[in-house]
């Protein structure tokens, strides 16, 4: 393809983006296709002679997009807001059309410079001190694995450099109940073990108990075990609930326990000055991530990842073999040393155009926006006699499920997720239907940056049309 | 930003983009700016207002371009092709504007379903049988990465659903003393620790030595240790030397190792038929990781990880949390099971336009042309009597250096040293200095998409001149 088919195809593509993105609400908001039926549409084996990308292009309509789950569509409260916004559209077209590779500072000064300079107005924004300093990873699954890692390291005096992860008394590592799958997958991976991830019970608002959590850790300590780390959730992905980060981070000082903050789906509230109360404490912490792909915008993959040690990250995660080496090593940052992956992708420019886009201003408006509707849909709910509410909203989540009078929680279990598939499947609106604390409940999420009134008002006339069935 | 505003700049993005491709030459390769030069011209604080973003387009020339290597450069001859051909160009643009999660089916089928589809492809590709299944990693470290831990789960009958990794004897991982460095930093994260790493010897083709392999196992054996894994470099960095896979895999198979195939760089190679002896013993591997972000063009990161056995995958890297639960579970595969990371981009769209714009032939034919410019550089590097080749042609990277006489290898090494600043310095070209053996080498890599012979003979003229200064 020379860059002047690219120019034409390009055009091309950018108008069909424009014009998916004016029309989203046309489509069913989750996608209505069975398993398999993509994949039979696709050719079985690849094409031996190459052809005009016109055709894949005017392909997407007919043979992708109705397996598209519309992520960015207003009536999208599943989850959590994925917003690609389109400026960070723009930041991923340069990065892509750049092609250039970030892994060292040499291998793109820009990259590596940028992605400090973004970091940094990041921790500006959501009021984080100059002890921490950022780098960009995939996801909060990835930056919390490295947290345990960095745990698992600092508790065992770097282990990972003489013989491994086999220490004669167990590590362990504490979390909320309500802590996301990560967190769990995260100590697997690290070595640490089922057995040893204590999930600590939560309070009537589903926050972690910071009396149940210095016993576990007492009792650990009786039992000969090694307290390694704590993992605080600072919006806990079934109800936006906040750990109390301060009384944990003195319990982390105490007995010396490495403090990582998920604040995966909450952190970017805290560009909100009226928030920070919610992360109390958060000064203390070790590590922290945050997701400006999700309620932010920048589109995904773009996980903030703060550390208040970046010579303790780069010691567990660096190595230096003689292709890698550069003449200005010690001057610079090598981002390659900051995370698992080497090659790394030029992502700080989707959030350097997302924000120069709107301002802190821009963003503090419209996340207030999103919020003024959770509260609004709060009141909907609190009005309603035969809907129940299963947790504060503190947030942008809201838990409720429908209630009938003599049904068992058995049968408001298969009630309230009979409601959450037909409302699915009818495509008008998606949440995600999850179970707190034994109870089937229905998640509803709002922060898509395309939400309004009018589509959280459509969303309740749903659920009550549903339930009048 | 609306979707008009999007339209509009998107059409100045991708003409910038064009320009920015169709003039690449008219750049020095390697940026050309100091450490903090970048960084110098940004805001310090994050802008409170919004602005239209033509201003950033504006800037990209001035403020970012200076800061950029350019690795789709027709002389870049550093690290390894990382190619971003314009048809992936497309593909990212198309993945950031659909802006779709694939963590799971539901979330978006398609990203799902095209994932399977072309890394089926590209299985067909390389040539490689249906006993391997394929999805998509960031990169070769993060695979490689997963390999070792799925390897020590399935030495330790899954202890990270039990007490953890702290075995009574330690296990030892094997490689080859030229294995990629990410295999020493997976090694050392999944716990075995850099003690139970061996580096094995390599002949004088720079290839792993099986006598010697076998004898660090049994030694390990008999010492009371227990043999884990093997990793098979196919495409050592240095020297894209190639490990024997089926003198390793026969040892795998006898002592129950788990075998995992670093294919990162020629991986593709498989591709062209012809070089499909060179990975012969391959169907035996448990794993194999390449990266079709690399020569094949497909834009970072895209890293193609195939797998003999998904169950075990899934069992290692799987939590199952309620509200990541959807209806068709059993029926269909949710890819947030097979890595880390639980969001994922829909990266597979990339390769399908990139195998549908080239063809498998047009591709063949790319990669043929860069084989017969690096045998051609090799001509001219044997006929020149003060250079040295260090290492067997057998893709498409040259190791060489220049020798003068009387000069002792300390000398030499600041010679060729000063050869690759001098020459990356002035921006005609751009490759990596490294070490092989003790010996400082020029490593030449030919590969990127828009490198034609006259580029190769130009960066002969330039290092003849460098040298006759």
């Amino acid at each position: 393809m020379t860059p002047e088919e690219f120019r034409q195809l390009g055009h091309k593509l950018v108008d069909w983006v424009a014009d998916y993105r004016a029309h989203i609400e046309d489509f069913p908001v989750m996608s209505q296709v069975a398993p398999g039926d993509i994949k039979s549409k696709l050719p079985k084996h690849p094409p031996e002679r190459g052809e005009s990308l016109d055709n894949a292009l005017n392909e997407i309509a007919p043979l992708i997009l109705p397996g598209i789950t519309h992520w960015n569509h207003p009536s999208f409260f599943a989850y959590f807001p994925s917003n690609a916004m389109l400026p960070s559209v723009l930041g991923d077209l340069l990065c892509a059309g750049l092609g250039a590779q970030g892994m060292s500072w040499q291998t793109s000064p820009a990259a590596t410079e940028l992605e400090e300079v973004v970091m940094d107005w990041l921790r500006q924004m959501t009021g984080l001190s100059e002890n921490f300093t950022g780098t960009i990873h995939d996801t909060a699954s990835t930056a919390t694995f490295c947290s345990l890692l960095c745990a698992r390291e600092r508790s065992t005096n770097y282990s990972q450099n003489r013989g491994g992860f086999h220490a004669d008394a167990p590590f362990v590592v504490y979390c909320s109940e309500q802590a996301h799958s990560s967190v769990l997958k995260a100590a697997m991976l690290a070595g640490f073990g089922r057995e040893h991830l204590r999930s600590i019970d939560t309070d009537e608002n589903h926050a972690l108990r910071l009396d149940l959590l210095e016993a576990a850790i007492k009792q650990d300590l009786e039992r000969g075990l090694r307290p390694a780390a704590l993992v605080a959730s600072v919006g806990t992905t079934n109800s936006t609930a906040f750990d109390p980060v301060a009384g944990m981070a003195q319990l982390a000082r105490k007995y010396q326990l490495w403090l990582h903050v998920d604040a995966a789906m909450a952190g970017v509230a805290m560009i909100l000055p009226e928030y920070r109360a919610l992360w109390e404490g958060v000064e203390a912490a070790d590590s922290i991530v945050m997701n400006p792909h999700k309620w932010l915008g920048a589109g995904s993959d773009l996980s903030a990842y703060f550390v208040r040690d970046p010579q303790h990250l780069i010691r567990v995660m660096s190595t230096n073999p003689a292709y890698l080496q550069t003449g200005h090593d010690t001057e610079v940052k090598n981002f390659r040393d900051w995370g698992i992956p080497l090659g790394r992708r030029f992502r700080s420019l989707k959030l350097w155009f997302l924000i120069r886009d709107e301002g802190v201003e821009g963003i503090r408006a419209r996340l207030r926006r999103d919020l003024d509707n959770a509260r609004f849909f709060e009141t909907l709910v609190d009005a309603a006699p035969d809907w129940e509410k299963l947790a504060p909203v503190q947030l942008q989540t809201i838990c409720i499920r429908h209630k009938r009078a003599g049904m068992s929680e058995p049968e408001l279990a298969v009630h309230n997720l009979r409601i959450a598939t037909t409302l699915n499947s009818s495509g008008k609106a998606y949440l995600t239907p999850s179970v707190l604390k034994g109870k089937q409940i229905l998640r509803v999420s709002i922060g898509c940056h395309t939400t309004e009134r009018s589509h959280v008002e459509a969303l309740w006339r749903e659920l009550r049309a549903i339930v009048a069935l």
